[in-house]
């Protein structure tokens, strides 16, 4: 392709506009005379899906192959940025061979509610954990010259009205949560395409939306990719490309690229505006070009180990009492319930993948463990949550006969999906039934759990041990297996929290919202919110067993005192204690022991996954530096680290903490604050001006007890009357005007203005 | 007093600005040449305090000595409609002693946050209890000529920067929650003045706040008296006067008259305006002149034996374990606890009362019991929380050598008060660690606990029984006494839930703010949040027990199916089942069976208390009318009751609902919606021009299965794959615009306004 300045020269207005959407569902628009091709696109992110027949949104028809990897909220639990990366790169290398230029997604946003349909293709409820997952992702794809787009740019936390819905969100809270899940993304490995979401963000739709588009992703990131529209999102065009919005997609009709040419022509949207946004889209179709590698085949089976891999990593041991798993071999299996024969490995909606494999649970068994004795049970219906008494008795007849009981249980393909939300957070009541019915048999119980998101588990205490598989892809089966018979340990943590109800979640009194979604919880989101209510849940962030087990010891940080402007070195040890081979995934938290602004009890800064030999210890190292301290202070509309101490938490789960440290970060930064007539006794108290004046005032007034005196009085407990009314505490509060006002000004107004004066000078 | 408009003719611009503010802290302007008077407003709400030294607001100095009934907090939990009526009148006739015109109170704000510092001042978190409760004080008062003031009007629900912080409530509300709580009072009780509060509400100060002086008291409730300030809460009086604020108090300087007279010499202020405010101040003058009755005075024993009454029915028992209470006069007691000796009565701040009687439990039982036998021990140290050890011992000694332990706990005077609030729940630790040690010697232990607001009880399981006594008036001895001896049986019924903790509470995530609070808790305030939040509380709303007990039965309606402009008439049977003669407060709650908006669980909508001699039964009757189904739309601005099922549960506290019924409630209003673009493929189907549409649209479109079809394909559990995706549940959010967007046009967008115009029309 030519260089795009030269292909630029040659464009006229209209050839320029009909750049601005796409060519078909899939394709960008090619104008072969004047050297542009057409790129490909497709959906994904955790598989292609590259459709064969007639396009459509939903997965409706055929796809061409592809390896189904463990869906995003699986892969979160995994908390392994190399495993995502080798998944990007493979991910990018069934592109080559299907001459994908771009693969859309990954998703960033934050898991607001469990409820949202399309949590199972979103990493965390906290952005730290979910922007390192994400940009290895990217970087993973785009290392193969495969192009990525980050998704869903921004606040798309519910499903229900998502075309329409406006999201009501403050600053702090979206620079500090939903922003900052992409954030790093974007600055770090700077996706190709950014697609801007359906709804609406504070009164703008996504896609011309001047606060997210402009101000934060071009001018606050320096984001120069393309921003694309999700498939629809579009509304106001000419807009968008007013304030840095590219490409609409899918084709919308005629109609559209119009539009684009009479704003220019009546002067409402500047030709250098349309020329960025062409020259963005040309650079990308470029570089999707340039990229290709035609003939690139994949290694199907490798992909596939890769993605039992992930499979691995990414399934948590929730409960494992009396350590009754990983099981033996000879033991005699019960295996229970529909979901172990119609199997849930990805999610519903536009990321639905056409699998390189079957994915047969029973058909694994009988292949690579011959040995194994099991007999299988449906257990419940599928696809109506009605009791059949029938399946029931057979289930108990297998549990009976058996030694070991091994139970799937999740949620059927249609109650979660993208397009729309849960209505609560339950399994199916017969499955709950047949569990019951099942512990009566006094058997050892193994649940494996299928649900893209948090179910309630008030079940589980019949249950001896709990899996949460998640959509864990198209090697699920076989990663099961090795779990159960141990022959890997298991190492997933829970990326998310699981509540002990539905009531318990964050925004539960308002979500979903049909036309104005307030996000009253703030900033307090997942943990955040569970900690600072001190609500007890079911299972917290960051939460999975193992089959060994981890010492922590000799936590180092290689300063206890430091400026905002400098980085700390942190290093702690961990042990495998136990006897078998197995991976722990170190946290970090920081809390702010004091703070003038509401803040999470504490927020996960650094994380890393090592892989321990039984009695071999590692040192694992994490850098902080002014954003693990920082929030994102509104006044001066940037990161600020409040002076003070903070403590360093390391453990393995946020509720189980193994060493911590405190150290102490000074701000570099001031942040003046302008005063009105309504500062107070106390916020003058803190100043040198206000000091000054205060002792003036006090001056005529009745002079209350001495320090001596004060103390005398509280050590008298005979006379209770004379304790001195605390009016230090009650007067702190008093504006300065109204000084004035309670002296009938006698204390002159005119003094009121000499002392801000010289506040705010 | 001449008529009011003879006067008005002979008034200056300047005599009229002149009565705008107060001639000194509690007196208004006399204008004697022009026949105007002045009139004594003071403090209350539940006594007087009529200042004789120096006048402050914060009662440092000497006030006469008046009637010191139970605070509010303490009176919100009699639940006796009758009883504060009577309190109001004996207020009045001490008003009419001391030629005091206008009684400052009662108090309607709503309990946000148990946090907040003045909470011993006001009634109820539930709207319905704290305006029942205030518009029979109210009426009470000015039954006598005695005018009142309700305050603090309104949203003035924190301490901390109360004369500067912005609330930021949405409409909904401030009319379910914050404004109902006046609104009844207003309209029904008529109080004489209203005062205006500190804060600002939505952006505007109280006084000087359009919304809710102009819209809402003026103009919705139709009030007509005299829009006070609080103490020096006035800011801008020009503006205030303009919206129908009145009177600045006290007297802030010359400066502030000379203001309204050059707003009306420039014309910012008509001078009608001003003329209405001083009209209206001069009407409240006339009142108060001529209803005084010089020479009245009051019967000070019969008004503290209806102290007694007050206090008696204001205690709630929490708590009593294998009926420990109430204990016999020959048991010898052990009272410990300074608390026991240093009472706590009342609150801090400008409600302080100068008591008309001395206010000591152990005296009071010296003469009154002077068989029992008791030995009295401080047990921990009052003004400072640390542990005395030579105190715990002889506590240890006490208790030993006696059978019941009686313990007094609570919070010292310092820290709750007027002025401040709380940062904590926390009763002193030292307490907590008397009490442990006081549960080993296994003596029943008796808890009285004095706080004007809930406190954490994590403590109470080392306690056979618990008292909340609130600040229980100057009668709070003998009433105590005859509580724990069995005299009278308890009937107190908690006003306000007690949390397990303070996370749990509505609004802890950010609570108190110091600039903006937003309420963003919304109409979830209370048992409210609570029960929407699934949260186990420690004391739930409207909970106390009895040394009797009582059955409910016979609940009749006197119809199931109404029009919102209908009024329901209920009825229950209530039986003592007891051996006692007993109180029992009947609590009926509303529950909406579902609801397009978000709702509370159930609301509190009517309550009535009934005195029963062992055995007796009565009937108690309950008149529901559009207001207790109803909701604030405020797309209609009003109220608005939602067509459907609601659940009447009427019960002996909030989770002790003993008997219901269900009754239909149709509506008669018809909500208009504007439809735009962004209508939804769910709300077109519910329209008649919709559902045209959409068949026409679905027309052109793949058949989906047949009903029939999809039943079968629910029915047939072995072919997993040919379940039906929920086109339907995924589309029915699609926006009407979108349409024309994702069929390229096909369906054209003109289409769009045609089905706009035919649905807006």
């Amino acid at each position: 392709m030519k260089n795009i300045e030269e292909i630029m020269q040659t464009l006229t207005l209209e050839e320029k506009a009909s750049l601005c959407q796409g060519a078909t569902f899939w394709n960008t628009v090619e104008i072969p005379e004047k050297g542009i091709p057409s790129i490909l696109v497709t959906d994904g992110p955790h598989g292609l899906r590259k459709q064969t027949g007639a396009e459509d949104n939903f997965g409706l028809n055929d796809s061409i192959p592809a390896t189904c990897f463990p869906s995003a909220a699986a892969i979160g639990n995994s908390w392994n940025k190399e495993l995502i990366y080798k998944i990007g790169e493979a991910l990018g290398e069934e592109c080559l061979q299907e001459e994908v230029s771009v693969l859309l997604g990954p998703g960033a946003n934050i898991k607001r509610s469990p409820l949202c349909g399309r949590n199972f293709e979103y990493f965390s409820e906290d952005p730290y954990l979910s922007s390192s997952m994400a940009k290895n992702h990217v970087m993973g794809v785009q290392s193969k010259g495969v192009g990525t787009s980050l998704k869903h740019f921004a606040v798309n936390n519910q499903e229900t009205r998502r075309m329409s819905v406006n999201a009501l969100v403050d600053e702090r809270t979206l620079r500090e949560i939903y922003l900052a899940s992409f954030e790093s993304v974007v600055k770090e490995s700077k996706p190709w395409t950014v697609m801007a979401a359906y709804n609406r963000v504070n009164g703008e739709f996504c896609c011309e939306n001047q606060y997210l588009i402009q101000d934060i992703l071009r001018k606050d990131w320096g984001y120069d990719g393309v921003v694309v529209s999700d498939w629809g999102a579009t509304n106001d065009q000419v807009k968008g490309i007013n304030m840095g919005f590219d490409l609409r997609m899918p084709y919308c009709g005629e109609h559209k690229t119009k539009q684009i040419i009479e704003a220019v022509e009546n002067g409402t949207l500047p030709e250098s505006k349309l020329d960025d946004t062409v020259r963005r889209i040309l650079l990308l179709v470029k570089k999707g070009t340039e990229n290709r590698r035609p003939g690139t085949t994949y290694d199907v089976e490798a992909h596939h180990a890769l993605a039992e891999k992930a499979a691995l990593e990414s399934a948590v041991l929730l409960k494992n009492e009396n350590q009754v798993l990983p099981i033996a071999k000879t033991d005699k299996i019960a295996i229970i319930g529909s979901l172990a024969k119609f199997v849930r490995y990805q999610g519903g909606g536009s990321s639905h993948i056409n699998a390189t494999v079957d994915t047969y649970i029973l058909e694994e068994l009988n292949q690579n463990y011959p040995e194994v004795h099991y007999e299988y049970a449906r257990g419940y219906r599928l696809k109506k949550d009605e009791i059949d008494e029938a399946y029931v008795k057979d289930a108990e007849n297998a549990g009976k006969s058996a030694d070991k009981i091994v139970l799937f249980l999740g949620l059927p393909n249609g109650w979660e999906s993208e397009g729309f939300d849960r209505k609560h957070l339950n399994i199916p009541n017969n499955q709950i039934d047949l569990l019951e019915k099942l512990s009566k048999l006094g058997k050892p119980i193994i649940v494996y759990l299928f649900a893209g998101a948090p179910v309630v588990m008030d079940w589980d205490n019949n249950a001896d041990a709990v899996y949460a598989m998640y959509t864990a892809g198209q090697a699920m089966p076989s990663a099961l297996l090795k779990l159960l018979f141990g022959k890997v340990s298991p190492s997933g943590k829970l990326s998310e929290t699981y509540p002990l109800r539905i009531e318990h979640t964050p925004c539960s009194l308002n979500y979903p919202e049909l036309e104005q979604a307030e996000y009253k919880e703030g900033i307090f989101v997942g943990y955040r919110y569970y900690e600072k209510k001190a609500l007890p849940v079911k299972y917290p962030f960051g939460y999975g067993l193992s089959y060994t087990s981890f010492e922590y010891g000799n936590l180092m940080v290689d300063k206890k005192d430091l400026k905002d402007t400098e980085v700390l070195h942190v290093s702690v040890d961990i042990t495998n204690s136990g006897n078998v081979e197995g991976k722990e995934t170190v946290q970090l938290y920081v809390a702010d022991k004091e703070s003038s602004v509401p803040k999470a009890v504490k927020e996960l800064k650094g994380f890393e996954k090592v892989t321990l030999l039984p009695g071999e210890t590692k040192t694992v190292e994490f850098v902080l530096d002014k954003r693990s301290f920082a929030y994102f202070n509104t006044q001066i509309s940037d990161w600020y680290v409040e002076s003070g101490e903070y403590e360093l938490l390391i453990g393995s789960s946020s509720i189980d903490i193994r060493v911590s440290e405190t150290i102490y970060v000074e701000s570099t930064v001031t942040v003046r604050k302008k005063y009105d007539e309504y500062v107070t006794m106390d916020e003058l108290g803190k100043t040198a001006v206000g000091k000054n004046f205060m002792g003036q005032m006090m001056a005529g007034m009745p002079e209350g007890p001495s320090e001596e005196e004060k103390e005398r009085m509280l050590d008298d407990e005979d006379n209770i009357e004379d304790v001195p009314m605390d009016f230090a505490a009650m007067g702190q509060d008093m504006p300065l005007i109204k000084v004035c006002d309670m002296t009938a000004g006698s204390f002159p107004y005119e003094a009121v203005n000499e002392i801000l004066n010289a506040l705010n000078n």
